[in-house]
């Protein structure tokens, strides 16, 4: 039977990074081309313990239906944490607890974005976000990453140009993929050109809380006095991703529509596991959980850097310096085509970069950048990794 | 602010269900709202059980991100009962583990519909899966329920008047909310119908392990040799609700779209619910568990019917007698007005019944019917319920 599927699905392709990992199964494939924790991220003793404990005492909670908006006991603490740690969080607002930030996109699209909206997003961006839009319906209106974040000429440019566009999306702090975080003066201008176009925004914090050099910068939410700005908070990078638990903070009128869509969609979030973040975040000293990770990837993070300056960057090849998140954006000299190079880096090489063009808001527009991870690889993974791209780039370069 | 909605959302009300449930949230109030799974439905020791081996043998696979597609070995290992057992997936076919089996609804509206396209749909139907494809934009063609299932003759009429019916939505058995089960003559009909208008159909199955009476039926899809069928099934209210694990058969290329936009919801369903699902099925006699819940159900839905019987039904309020699933679906006196009969109920008389009206494809059609459970509530709250009706019924009728 030939299947006739929906417009909004039918232009989408499956996320370029996903099918990289088809080749990242490979067990000869060093794969720098996944998002994932590092493995020895995971406070395995303590998550089990909590698990037990909830199984000894009160297993039916974690087994039965819960309410939409979430296990009560996570919002209300959420509630006061959001607030007395990041001044996030006003009277207007209310928090949602989500399967995974990933489904905040979702609904936020869902109950703003009409099919034909548009989404003003930083271009590049993480391209599961991209892509939720898109089988939404939305449209998408990019705007390019300075150093320093978003770049407001353009971003005004996009606001002026496009009445029809519902919010903008960011990833504030080390956007994925570039790395970049936005300045605290373009936070401030990002909020006031929102509010005075009477757009919201969508403000996706992912690794907010992993920045292991340099000063944390406010989030765009605590600025948020007249509720213009939906807050996405995830556990996946600080407690665990296969648990699937976001939050989101966001004026309570959006929220109560994102609840309506949500029930439609899984009717709650995995109940257990937002117990298990709930025992977590007030059994736990989840500073000190924090401080373990930032230490980790500082270490990691900056064993990649010394890599690439010994191994890639002495070709050409510059980066850009992290100093949170999980990943390092690379660029290619400009004679050299970046999708041929990720390619053959992969088949000939065996080892398994992204390709910039998967987070473009076109994909069709020219890119000579490249993601790499170093939070999944080990050590010696991460080394033989870089050292086969130098050993490829040299061939090219 | 003043905030703008999306179309498909701005119309959308929270489903009545979970408004009663505030309601029920008095203590003072006898539920017969919900439709969890009784609390001693649960194997909470096996799964326990189950949970500390996970976290003692392999904690970083149940915390780690998987694959969007679904738990590999669950899959694997449903792929192959699902043939052997139901005669359910066929060369064409492929497995896909999601969130709930709401998820499924959701995928398939949003792989299958654009804005504007219809789902035609048994009238009354599950309100959950109705809101989700509202909340897509998809519109809803009711066809009326007969004792046997959907009525053949409107079904054919609303696919001929229908040119842009994207696929047709049933629940083949004990319904919700009327308990109805379609017969063999009109599986095999409508399956039919659907190949020669070339319209899909989505076989939502939730409680078809639940026939405590009676005997089972062939699935649709067991027919499915042309690759129509959508099937999908649940493990909420076999294993448990709180886990939101659910799975569809369906054609590979329906699949691989869904899995498009699965990435772009919640990337994939939470890991440890889906290895608690693979080592529940493998590991204990599952058999054992399904008869453990049929002669559970079997004694409860006996013991409202009866309750009814005595109470109620001589007030002249009639009701479909109950062979599977975990509801009873009661018809008032056309003299009486149904919304306001619920109302007071709850009101006045402290028992919660779903009006029939919130599962019409329409709301503003007539209805005289209420939706009562039986499953959630203890034996004596069922009582208590059932006689509070009874005692207010005597008031109106």
């Amino acid at each position: 039977m030939e299947y006739r599927f929906s417009d909004r699905i039918s232009t989408l392709k499956p996320s370029a990074i996903r099918e990289i990992f088809k080749y990242a199964a490979d067990p000869q494939v060093v794969s720098l081309s996944a998002g994932n924790p590092a493995p020895d991220a995971f406070a395995t003793k303590q998550i089990g313990e909590i698990v037990a404990d909830i199984f000894a005492t009160r297993p039916i909670e974690a087994l039965q239906y819960s309410v939409t908006e979430g296990y009560p006991k996570l919002r209300a603490y959420l509630t006061e944490y959001m607030e007395s740690r990041h001044n996030i969080g006003r009277a207007f607002d209310d928090v949602l607890i989500t399967s995974g930030a990933q489904q905040i996109m979702e609904l936020a699209a869902k109950v703003l974005c009409n099919e034909g909206d548009y989404v003003i997003c930083e271009d590049p961006s993480f391209i599961g976000s991209l892509n939720c839009f898109r089988s939404l319906g939305a449209k998408l209106k990019g705007v390019p990453v300075d150093p320093d974040g978003m770049n407001m000429e353009a971003l005004e440019d996009a606001l002026e140009s496009t009445p029809n566009a519902r919010f903008i999306y960011t990833i504030p702090n080390f956007q994925n993929p570039t790395g970049i975080t936005l300045s605290l003066e373009k936070r401030k201008k990002l909020y006031a050109l929102a509010k005075q176009y009477g757009v919201l925004i969508v403000e996706d914090n992912p690794y907010g809380d992993l920045r292991y050099k340099g000063e944390n910068l406010p989030s765009i939410k605590s600025f948020d006095e007249d509720g213009i700005v939906i807050y996405s908070g995830s556990f996946s990078k600080v407690i665990a991703p296969g648990l699937r638990v976001g939050y989101c903070v966001a004026p309570e009128p959006i929220l109560k529509k994102m609840v309506v869509g949500k029930q439609g969609e899984d009717v709650h979030t995995n109940i257990l596991a937002q117990m298990i973040c709930y025992e977590f975040l007030t059994r736990y000293d989840f500073d000190e959980n924090l401080a373990n990770l930032r230490a980790l990837y500082r270490r990691k993070a900056q064993f990649a850097m010394d890599l690439l300056d010994q191994y890639v960057v002495p070709l050409g090849i510059t980066y850009h310096p992290t100093e949170g998140g999980l990943f390092i954006w690379c660029t290619l000299p400009d004679s050299v085509d970046m999708a041929d190079f990720c390619k053959r880096a992969v088949q000939e090489y065996k080892v398994a970069i992204v390709p910039g063009s998967a987070f473009l808001c076109d994909e069709k527009d020219a890119s000579h950048c490249f993601r790499i991870n170093f939070s999944t690889p080990s050590d010696e993974k991460l080394e033989e990794g870089i050292k086969r791209l130098g050993k490829f780039a040299a061939t090219v370069l």
